[in-house]
């Protein structure tokens, strides 16, 4: 028995979301079980780190398998590739230790998401970002994320109301602009239901001056989704990294 | 009557090209005639700056367009926009001169195609670059583009027979390449069928070494097309710029 951590980027605009669905053929998580159990010969589950949302794309996700038999990293990275649609691929496939699981192993993760603020959606980015035609304010961002970071109850930037716990990590939210591009990165322990989405709609109103800095921060008191900002469409969201300790755990 | 001219972008992925055809809305053009006549209430004809490929890209495509009645820009860039699919964008309207048309009082054009070198293909270029895995010897590129600038009889360079003159004029080709991106720029009076596609196989035959330079130079005086170099795919070709005399004729 072997254990692979299996580095993964999707487009996922024709997707409904990572996680396997019956009756569908339009989950990513979906179509790898059924393409390496095709080529394996046996049923084969991938876990990956976490869910994405129909639509949230991955430059960088992780899911971890376990196959017997003999298998080498190329079973991955050539012939699953080749197999595969070619919205979806396997960056890199490595063999780690036994016990080894993407998402009860992740100690962090990085989320990216895009605006373009240009006045016309631009025809080739339209996919791979949220088309959003107004002035932001990127200094009022700056400081309303500065309000999120750290360890705080996110219960009122969720959309989930039975979560265990709501308490969660934000290591940073770095805000760049580059003439009509706007990237918002998130770093963090995890993220709860949608949670990155309302934080960067809930940041987009500040940056619109339609909201203040200290609204910002009142939400992780009162927990009250009602107060905070927008959901932020999927299309803008990228999974970019899961990070693991350094023994690869 | 007011003559406008259009600058159109669009991905091409979805069409079979900009040309409108008989029983099919697959086509810019097309769909630009029955959008904007349908606005207008009465039959509008446009004219391109040429036709592109199935599959080609435009970032600066022109078109010009008589209206009779009052219209504005904003007829184009608004109304027309909101109606359009998101794969094309009306990016300006002008209004110019009488008699201006953008295929015949066009002086010059520039497309550019782009090639993915890593060794997969990145999933949010894939509709936008031919992944084209393989090490390219830059220099010797940029060594057999100077065989190809200035004006030469390009009979050899397309896979259409029966143009009435194959000559044209290449002013510049830019080789430029940036980790695993390689771009070609070419800037000429005007372009016969496939020709900027199969400069660019043959180009990329030479960044292999699988041809001399000399071989390039060759093509145009045998003006033998199987001594030219492979079809490129359309995905990687932008039609970029169109140039017009300052007086915008």
């Amino acid at each position: 028995m072997r254990t692979y951590k299996l580095t993964i980027a999707y487009d996922g605009t024709r997707y409904q979301g990572w996680q396997r669905q019956a009756n569908t053929d339009r989950t990513i998580q979906g179509i790898l079980e059924r393409v390496i159990s095709e080529q394996a010969g046996y049923p084969v589950e991938i876990d990956g780190s976490g869910r994405t949302d129909a639509g949230v794309h991955a430059s960088g996700q992780t899911a971890s398998v376990v196959l017997s038999g003999i298998t080498s990293e190329s079973f991955f990275t050539e012939e699953i590739n080749r197999i595969l649609p070619e919205d979806i691929r396997i960056l890199e496939a490595d063999l780690v230790k036994s016990g080894f699981h993407a998402r009860k192993s992740a100690v962090g993760k990085v989320y990216e998401y895009r605006i373009d603020t240009g006045t016309k959606p631009d025809v080739f980015q339209r996919r791979y970002c949220f088309h959003f035609p107004h002035e932001l304010d990127l200094d009022i961002m700056r400081r309303a994320a500065e309000k999120l970071k750290g360890t705080h109850e996110f219960a009122g930037y969720t959309d989930k109301k039975d979560e265990k716990s709501t308490k969660r990590t934000i290591y940073d939210i770095i805000v760049s602009g580059q003439g009509s591009s706007v990237t918002i990165r998130y770093e963090g322990t995890g993220f709860l239901y949608h949670m990155v989405r309302i934080l960067t709609g809930t940041l987009l109103e500040a940056g619109l001056h339609q909201r203040t800095v200290e609204s910002v921060a009142e939400v992780l008191l009162t927990k009250d989704r009602r107060q905070a900002g927008f959901l932020a469409p999927a299309r803008g969201l990228f999974l970019r990294e899961v990070h693991y300790d350094q023994r690869g755990r």
